[in-house]
């Protein structure tokens, strides 16, 4: 099992080749070269060879990457060629821009349930799924495999319902309330603080204005 | 000017010690100590010492650290002592989300223009911004200081705006849309790629279940 000994800086970095190699395949592109890979997205050829290295090393040289073949490949690394049950706890703006991304199903992101407390939301269908209430959730959960849940709740109910999702089973939680959940470890949770991202964006303003003070003074 | 020598690594880690912070001082806490702030963030507190050396060391041996100076202190070197004046290209439900949070403006980001190409959405009002068609938005940019741009529209129509916006004079994007932009070096772009994002939850999950499979044959 060589996955195991891929570094997490690693894993951080795949979706991005993913990404980029399927754009590549969209546009019939076949075989590409660490160099030209590597001038598209920005990151140096060796770094290329050596994250795709990690796993197998995919490239020949003097011929570069096979294209459909490395998409395939670092989508089976990334558990791709499995089609995952997702569910969206909170049926606000947030949810409901979830629930409407197609691209997640290409990915084999599958939505199957949407759950809310507002009762005006109830039955209200998003792109086929029908908005139900929260207190539907234990049954749903009992009647139905669910691989991920994401939450897209305030950020004091969601510890609490985090919680209850773990209890009944699930496995993956996709966090966007603006807090640290803290679960058991063989629970899997990726944050998306909103909040965290715009202030990276502060400082980097921040830093470019004094920048350009200093440079001023000169 | 010290704040420039702070390693990426660390002011990557800064969003989440304000977030921490902010919650300590909503709960009235004055001081804390490094190992106290460590087990509630489940950082090792001497990673947590040698993050907040790294800009001046607020902490006083045997004492803990000052909530409050800390909080404030830090607020400032991410830039969250000034206003920032926030626009959204694109009023579909992402854009409508960020529009009615109203967490970003505790920080200081003000959400002062939102624009949709879409007629149909014209002049409807969300917490008191009217959505405008988005050939309005030259004008709008001439007429009002605009600090960051978040861009909540399809990955195909993004290089393009975001170039717009560029010339216009936007400095900063907060980009949603599934693509990189490209742009000169001297404009921040922080991405929120929400599919690389669930790509690494199915890594987890996939690992996790590999996991589980070796436990059992044992």
């Amino acid at each position: 099992m060589h996955e195991k000994e891929i570094s997490l800086a690693v894993i951080q970095r795949l979706p991005r080749y993913y990404r980029y190699l399927g754009e590549l395949l969209e546009n019939d592109v076949v075989r590409i070269s660490s160099k030209e890979l590597s001038e598209r997205m920005k990151v140096t050829a060796s770094q290329i060879r050596q994250d795709l290295n990690n796993f197998g090393g995919f490239g020949q040289q003097g011929y570069g990457y096979n294209v459909e073949y490395l998409y395939t490949e670092i989508g089976k690394i990334l558990g791709l060629d499995k089609c995952y049950n997702l569910i969206i706890i909170g049926a606000g703006n947030l949810g409901q821009a979830l629930a409407n991304y197609t691209d997640f199903e290409r990915r084999g992101f599958y939505i199957r349930g949407i759950f809310d407390v507002n009762p005006r939301l109830e039955g209200i269908s998003i792109r086929g799924t029908e908005i139900r209430m929260i207190d539907e959730l234990e049954d749903f959960m009992k009647n139905n495999t669910v691989h991920i849940a994401a939450l897209t709740i305030p950020k004091l109910k969601a510890p609490a319902i985090a919680k209850d999702l773990v209890r009944m089973g699930i496995k993956a939680i996709w966090n966007f309330a603006p807090t640290d959940l803290n679960l058991p470890g063989d629970v899997m949770v990726e944050n998306v603080h909103l909040a965290e991202s715009l202030m990276r964006l502060s400082y980097n303003l921040k830093a470019l204005e004094e920048n350009n003070d200093e440079s001023d003074k000169n």
